[in-house]
């Protein structure tokens, strides 16, 4: 054969469908020495209870290393999932172990929900925006997605009841009610109940994401969706953003009828989640470790928080908008009009700062003028840096925009 | 709504094609004690090198805990994946460290290349009979399975040259050329020539599974299919049975042209493969580790083999066949005329010894009188004790199956 003989495999027809994660491309870039960057959502490494780790790896390989190297249930470490169960107790869920599926992230569990429940042409609701990666996760399957208008409290109820819901019918809403990502916003109590009432209403299942809702600053969220409606929800939760994410470990939730399909969709997927990351995370939280470990990590992440609100209200030029979040890790923004993020977005990476154009977290076409920006990788000093840098770019930007055109 | 409400959820229509994982539910009967397993495909535990773990995770937290514990790169850990291209090289492969991609065990590469190659209703052909886990990864995506007659020493040139490849085309064909699971059967130089050659004349792609490959007891086998036509196969590896399962750590190598889809499907199945994983395994063999343990392993498996071999022949009634696999964790059997795997098998666990039915590991049913036999998980005299079970529980059915029916 020769070297340029064209390729003998076929791409399926979801594979047209899969494209480069934005972000994760810009974050190649931000890798280079010198940028600052609030563009990826990775949590402060300085917030890793490398100690804990230290000690829980020597004790599961001192006392159950065999186990832990060793093939394990499809389910997960069943130590673990009855720790989920009684952690999620507390939050007002009635969850037993058996509905607890162990992923390997949580970002493993959207597409094991989607693989379950996306037939080609199925509508999928999400919110505006949604979580770019349940996109990314949900668009192999080839779902037709429905955008449901949504407000600072998360979706409209009125634009819930309007989701197509005949047969084939729409598979589920996929939701994000704790800090969300992209936009930081919260959804209050009363929202809940309506968002819930609308679904069970229009009996469109729910998919609850919750990465974040650890992560609050100045009162614990309200009771999840999946406590209102349990069998309408699927529930996705992640050690992630409370221990760390280099682990990849979550979590799903699900209604029992759900389960053994989800089970089985696990086992095709990788076997099981790495059993010695299942046992040393058991190990760590076991004895009530996340009660001290996570107020530290809040009261980092909203000193981080109070230095991009302060910086974004001395930097941000007239006209910019954002809301700052009360948990989570990230602020959005609107900036200026004359502004395209996006067009943008090489400017400030030549200047030294990256961010997410808020585009690429819209299912149809998004507000070009809105950003992400994490507040959570940054130092305080490099966050004020960060948004004063920024703030130079549009300055300049929309100066150059009032300028007549160069004769 | 009442807990007897019907669930609101609607199933894919591919989840009805995903059925519970036979050797999965067999596995569970046989956690109960007492029970002698010869059925999972579990490695020795004895062969796990603990002590290199634990020195390999304490140095990995002390000089790079907050890379180790932070998101990482989807393609996977740098170090590890130029490893793995320096090791294939050593094979007779040329592969670029780009070409390399980091999969959550080598079950994760099987679900990547289907959900990038298989529409539903394309033909996928695969050897008879086939890994199990490999039909399970590939029925989601709802192939046309096509079985591909296979002898000893594997799939047959002109069965090959026979497989429907016009549009929409058979997408690949799946192989496990060394050691295979479930026959235990390797294919000899001259067959992998010719399955190459029929492979490339009918234009229809490799996926070649390698996970035993390192488990040889005689002399390594010969170059892989990827060698001789790296344009048209995916080589898909793993560090399950040199190291230890539990660490979910396997990787595929890809032709260029095919690679950015494969690292779309990985992002958004699960971001990346734990990186503190990637980085203790590459801290375990960088200096050569596998040259010294391999072969340990290699001498554990191959005293077991004897042990199997011998207690075969001393205990299986006459009218059994099977040969004794030169490498890998597997005998394949056929018992005598009368015998049904599948039905005796509850006897057998009765008795105190559990195998795999040979029937799960065919697209379209299979030889029922073949049964799938692990001799790593047991040791010597366990192996012993547990064919001298098997073979009594098969002698009493053969009895009683030539007397007369009770009056």
């Amino acid at each position: 054969m020769s070297p340029t003989a064209p390729s003998p495999f076929t791409l399926a027809g979801r594979a047209a469908r899969m494209n480069p994660s934005v972000i994760r491309e810009i974050l190649k870039v931000t890798e280079r020495p010198g940028i600052l960057s609030l563009a990826g959502g990775l949590p402060a490494p300085e917030s890793f209870p490398i100690d804990a780790m230290r000690e829980a790896t020597a004790r599961v390989l001192a006392d159950t290393p065999r186990e832990a190297l060793q093939y394990a249930a499809s389910e997960g470490f069943a130590p673990l999932r009855e720790w989920v169960a009684a952690h999620l107790g507390r939050q007002g869920m009635t969850v037993s172990p058996g509905q607890v599926l162990i992923t390997t992230g949580s970002q493993q569990g959207l597409d094991l929900v989607a693989k379950i429940l996306v037939d080609a042409g199925a509508p999928v609701a999400v919110e505006t925006p949604t979580y770019l990666g349940a996109l990314q996760a949900f668009s192999p399957f080839e779902p037709l997605f429905h955008s449901v208008a949504s407000d600072d409290h998360g979706p409209l109820p009125d634009a819930i009841r309007a989701v197509p819901h005949d047969a084939p019918g729409c598979r589920f809403l996929y939701v994000l009610p704790n800090f969300q990502n992209p936009t930081g916003r919260l959804m209050p109590e009363e929202r809940r109940q309506a968002v819930v009432a609308a679904a069970q209403a229009a009996r469109l299942p729910l998919v609850e994401d919750n990465p974040y809702g650890d992560l609050w600053f100045d009162a614990p969220p309200p009771a999840p969706l999946a406590a209102r409606w349990p069998e309408g929800t699927i529930y996705l939760g992640s050690f992630s953003k409370v221990l760390a994410p280099g682990l990849r470990l979550g979590y799903l939730v699900a209604p029992p009828a759900l389960y053994p399909k989800l089970l089985q969709a696990k086992q095709a997927a990788d076997l099981h989640t790495p059993g010695f990351n299942q046992r040393v995370v058991h190990e760590v939280i076991k004895n009530g470790f996340l009660d001290q470990h996570v107020p530290t990590v809040q009261a980092r992440y909203r000193a981080q928080r109070d230095a991009m609100a302060q910086a974004l209200a001395r930097h941000l030029p007239a006209g910019s908008e954002w809301q700052a979040p009360s948990g989570g890790m990230f602020f959005w923004a609107r900036l200026p009009a004359g502004c395209n993020a996006r067009a943008l977005l090489p400017a400030a990476v030549e200047a030294g700062v990256a961010y997410v154009p808020g585009e690429a977290f819209y299912a149809h076409g998004g507000d070009p003028r809105t950003i992400r920006l994490s507040f959570v990788t940054l130092s305080v000093a490099e966050i004020e840096q960060a948004v004063a840098t920024l703030g130079a770019v549009l300055r300049h930007h929309l100066q150059e925009d009032l300028q007549p055109p160069a004769p």
